[in-house]
Formats: C-alpha cells, sequence, structure tokens
C-alpha cells in the first residue's frame, strides 16, 4: 500500500507509541493525584510540555494541551473574538470556518478575506477587513488542501499596526513539524495537532503568548492552568511529544527530501489530465492537483484497487459535492469535480511518488478512454 | 502495592487496551475518509457506540462521543441551560459547579440544592428550587466523594412534573459500569467517562436523548453528527467499548462482591480514629472516612509508605486545603482535616482491602501517638 493521504492522518511512529504506552500503562495514576506515581506523571506531562512547545516557540509562549486541532481552534476564536468583529480567510479548515459562522450568532461580526488562486490568503484584502474594531485575526499558516503557506509573521505584523489590540490566531495544524519556522513575536495563538505528525488522534494543543488572557472553552477541575479542564490524556500526550521529537529532529532535511518528491510527482502527471491547483513554493507535503472532467472519488477508488491511497480535499469535510476551499481558490465546475489531494510524509519515498502518479495517469487515461468510447 | 484511589482513575484493562492499540495502529485511517480503511474504521466506531450506550439506554437515546466526562458536562451544561435559571447541588463533580458559575458569567440564574449528611441531595429542597424559568437541572448520579447516590429516575420525573420543558443533566461519571441501573425515561442528558471503568484518560461520552436539541461546544468538520467536531479518538472509543464490555458483563456480582468489601473494610476501621462519612447504602466503589483529628494528606504520605495509596477527596480539587463537599455535608474541621477517600475496583480483593484498614489504623494511632507526646 502506498499511502498519500498524510494530511488527513498520519500513520502512529510505532517507537513513539511503544514508549508512551508503556509508560502510561505502568504509571497509570491520575496526574493531579498526590501521591509519587502522580506527581512523577504530572512531571512527565510537563516535561512533554516544555519539549513540545520549544519546538517553536520560546519563553514569551506557553501550552495548553487539548483534545485536538480542533478544541484548539474554537478555543483561540470563541476566547479570543468576544466583541466587534473577527477577520478571517476563505481558506480556513471547517475547524476554524465553522467557529467563525457560529461566532455570528454570538452576536461578533465576521469578515472573511479572498484567497489567491493557489490558496493563500489575499493579504492586502485581509488587512483592509481589520480596523479598530476587530478583536481577532485568524489565518491558517500551511492551507490543508492546497499547501498554500501564508507568510503569518508579516500579516500578524502588519496586523498588530493597524490595531495593536487585536489578537492574532493562526490555525499551524499543516504546518507543525514540517515547516522550518519558529513563532515570531505577534503571533497570540497557535493551534497543533498530534496525529498530523506521527503521534495518535485525541491530543493537541493550543499554544498561547503568556500575557495574553483567554478563557477556557472547558470548565472543571482546573486542569492546564484552569486553561482547560479534564483529566489529561496521558498517553496521547506523551505520544505526541514523542512523535514531535522524532519529527523535528530530522525536520529541514526532510523538508528538502519532500519538496523533491513532490516535484517529482508533479513532474510525473500527465499535463493532458491533470491541472496542478498547488504551486510548488507550498508545503512539500501538500499536492492539489485536478483530474479535468473527471470526478474525484472515481479516481479515489481506481486508485484504491491499485493499493494508492490519495483523498479527496479534506477528510473532515469529505461528505460536501465540491470542496469550499478550492472552490475559493476561483476554480469552476469542471476542475472542483476532479480534485485530488496527495499528500506526503516524511516516510515517503520518491519510488512511491512516482509509482502513485504513473498510476494516476493510468487510472485517468482509462476513464477518459472510457468517456470517448461513450 | 495496594491501589485504592480508583475514583481518580483506574489501571487500564490490559486486554481492552492492547485489542484497542492493536486496531487503531494497524488501521490508523482518518474516519472520515472514503477508502476502505477509512470506512471500516467508521464501522468499529459506530459499533463501539452502540455497544455503549446499550449498557444503560434504549433507543431513544443517541451517544456523542467527548475527550472525557469534563466535556461532557460541559456540553450539557452550557447547551442546556441558555435561559432563565439552572439548578444544580452543592455536591457535584467541579466540572458541573465550575460550569455553572460560569453560567452566571452568560446570564443564566444559578440555583445550589443543599445536601444529606451522606452526600445525597436534599431532594425536597432540590425540586423547591425548579420553577417554570429553569432550563436545566443537574444532579450526579453518584457522588463522586462519598458514593451517595441520588435517585436520579425518581428526581428526573418529579422535575418534568414541575417543568416538562426543563431538560435534566446527571453526572454519571462514577455510576457507570458501577450501578446496575439503566436511565429511565425523564434523564435527558448523561456524561460517561473511560478512565474511570478501565479505559484510558481522553475519552468519555454524552449519552442524550434522541429528541433533545443540544448544541456542539466544539465546531468543526462536523463529526459525531456534527454535535462534536474533532478527528475522533480511535484509539480510546474502542478500548471504552472493549473496556466496558468487561465491566458490564460481571456487574451484578462485582456490585455484591464489592459491597461486601466495602463493609468488611469499614467495619475492620478502629472507630476511636475514624468517623465515616459515607453510609453503607452508597456505591460499594467509594468510602469516604475521615481520621478525626489529623490531616487527611500526612495520613495519605504515610500509607504510602506502607504500599497503599488512597485519596483525599477528589484528585481533580486536590490542591485545595478542604473539600467543598464534605463542608456541604454539613462537616466541621475537625472532620474536614482528616478526609481519606477510599475507592474500590472490580479487581479490589477482601484481602487487600483489610491490609488496607488495618494500615489505616496503624498510621492514625502512630500519629496520635506522636500527638499526645507532643
Amino acid at each position: 500500500m502506498i499511502y498519500l493521504d498524510n494530511a488527513a492522518t498520519t500513520r502512529p511512529l510505532q517507537e513513539a507509541f511503544s514508549k508512551a504506552a508503556e509508560l502510561a500503562c505502568h504509571n497509570f495514576f491520575n496526574p493531579s493525584a498526590l501521591y509519587r506515581g502522580g506527581i512523577s506523571m504530572r512531571g512527565e506531562l510537563e516535561r512533554a510540555r516544555a519539549s513540545i512547545l520549544s519546538r517553536i516557540a520560546g519563553e514569551k509562549y506557553e501550552l495548553i494541551f487539548t483534545s485536538g486541532g480542533t478544541e484548539a481552534d474554537d478555543q483561540a476564536i470563541f476566547g479570543g473574538a468576544r466583541r466587534g468583529n473577527a477577520v478571517t480567510t476563505l481558506g480556513e479548515h471547517a475547524a476554524v470556518f465553522r467557529s467563525f459562522q457560529e461566532l455570528k450568532n454570538r452576536g461578533v461580526e465576521t469578515r472573511f478575506a479572498p484567497l489567491n488562486r493557489d490558496g493563500s490568503v489575499d493579504e492586502d484584502a485581509l488587512l483592509n477587513l481589520v480596523d479598530e474594531k476587530t478583536s481577532l485575526v485568524s489565518v491558517m499558516h500551511v492551507n490543508n488542501e492546497t499547501g498554500a503557506v501564508n507568510d503569518i509573521q508579516t500579516i500578524s505584523k502588519k496586523v498588530k499596526e493597524k490595531n495593536p489590540r487585536c489578537l492574532f490566531h493562526s490555525d499551524g495544524v499543516q504546518a507543525f513539524g514540517k515547516l522550518n519556522e519558529r513563532l515570531g513575536t505577534c503571533v497570540d495563538l497557535y493551534s497543533v495537532s498530534a496525529h498530523k505528525i506521527g503521534g495518535i488522534k485525541g491530543t493537541g494543543a493550543l499554544i498561547k503568548k503568556k500575557d495574553v488572557n483567554l478563557p477556557p472553552l472547558i470548565f472543571g477541575g482546573g486542569q492546564e492552568g484552569d486553561k482547560r479542564s479534564g483529566t489529561e490524556n496521558v498517553l496521547g500526550i506523551l505520544c505526541f511529544a514523542y512523535a514531535a521529537e522524532i519529527v523535528f529532529k530530522e525536520l529541514p532535511a526532510n523538508f528538502e527530501r519532500v519538496k523533491e518528491i513532490k516535484k517529482a510527482f508533479a513532474d510525473a502527471l500527465d499535463p493532458r489530465y491533470f491541472a496542478l491547483i498547488s504551486t510548488m513554493d507550498g508545503s512539500p507535503y501538500l499536492l492539489s492537483v485536478s483530474a479535468r472532467g473527471l470526478k474525484g472519488e472515481i479516481m479515489q477508488r481506481l486508485l484504491e484497487e491499485k493499493g494508492i491511497l490519495v483523498g479527496t480535499g479534506s477528510a473532515c469535510s469529505s461528505k460536501k459535492p465540491h470542496s469550499r476551499v478550492i472552490e475559493a481558490c476561483g476554480y469552476q465546475n469542471e476542475v472542483l469535480d476532479g480534485v485530488l489531494r496527495v499528500s506526503f510524509s516524511f516516510e515517503t519515498t520518491k519510488d512511491e511518488a512516482l509509482t502513485a502518479a504513473n498510476a494516476m495517469n493510468e487510472c485517468a487515461g482509462a476513464l477518459h478512454e472510457r468517456i470517448s468510447r461513450g
């Protein structure tokens, strides 16, 4: 099997999982308990927290563990946008996009910035939406469908120049562990997820500037410095930290290697059948293409029969007929119908990628032939 | 080691965990993905959902997986109490109690019913607080500190008689998998947790009547029938279902056996040193006692040196000097200082319990001697 849907979820890194499972099953105590086992697990959680945080942020930041990227996005948005207006982009993941729709019900005006053709946000248009009443701006770091990278350091700086009191949040789920970038000084809130980098599903984190005051989304026993209650997901948190350790160790080298794989893959696609939606300067880990005039789901099924797994846009929105995001990039139905999302991991080999590209050519060719025959 | 803090968390059941881990690591696909692996994992999740739900509720109910009991409580409370007033008890876990405090900030009037001496709610007083403007009543099933059982079937029925439009929620975290009771017809919302019955931390569920309309707490990709977004915690959910299968198989027999263990333990405690807070008609799994005139934390530490782990009230609130709940039962400082929570699992043996009771007598005796010597 060649697995090229790593943006949906990655295979858990066995080494990280085994280590975490062994520790969590052996020291199963509640980390709030006051006896040795509890205290020692509390120490492990704090080490995991510091370790993950250190990968991309300095001492001005802290980290709140959540049940995943979605909860982190929700906490940032509902906690940060409580008055005036809130600004985001048309390219956001449903976790941000749906939360913005809910903001409307809560009396916050919402504004959506348009996208460029590659899925990145139109920066000027975004900045024009920000005014003195904007309480939060949310711009994803890497688009989860096209891989387009938004320059959140620059954007957040410009947002702050227009309105220094406005909070800046970024959904970093597809960037963390992949891009060689640290948070600058103007990003207040940043969401990350474990299962996109070899951890397991059910754990994520909201990284936040210490001096930013953010209410909890979940109230209770006061865990996570009273910012997120509920008994800690010990296994998920430890596995997240161990997985981050592995992916960050070789991050720059992986970036370069996967970049070459993406390029080789794109070059190998037959231009008679496929149009690239992603550009080569986006994240190397993501490539959206369209099998023009064909149906993405049918391509996906044919590829599966050849042992190749690809996505058809965001897995979280897989029930919708078209990708809202690719549509916002300015594409029409002929392209939208045929969208396929190919997403690599640092474990993907060039051979796998080329085998997959050839299979895609074959499947598209066969389908076109079938259509032309009637 | 004799572990008697099972109300804080239980040791994961190895059989349930191994089976879940094998499946989740092998079929690691996103359950929203449209290829076979994703669809098959979606099937596993639906089987887990039906299996857990069937343990205590019929076809009028559905189940939403959450990140734990706390999130389930929060969703029930913030989703259910959106106008007028909301009524709860002074005995609630922090997940409910703190959420009620937050309700006040959101413009909902909150009302707290007093407790009886054993920690159960004063039913008449509770019902007197319910009026035509009450949107939600929340009464825990089993008190997590004293083990007192509230008759939620009767209470919810009486609440509905006073106000048929009022929703009834119960925190069932310490009851699920322990009491031999199914939800009646008047409980609208019921919270459960995996790691209190041999599952792992980070998973729980909100069981809800299908005809009850409840908004999400977490918005995003539309998982869980759009009631709770975020990629599903596959490992935690599967492990929850397998653990429930194990504990429910022998539930009535375990109940009787642990009831005897609790009685034997209570009988073995030296009445010169210990006052029982819990009564024998509460949950067999929980026994709160007070080492009168001593400090619970010191007793806890001495017991740990003998290899015996007990709690000092709710693990989630372990930083507070006194238990808010035991105080609400009407006890004064002399008792409050010495509170110890002893909580059994279905794996606890009578020998372990008696060894622990004797150790408690020894520790208390030694401390009193030290005090009387000055």
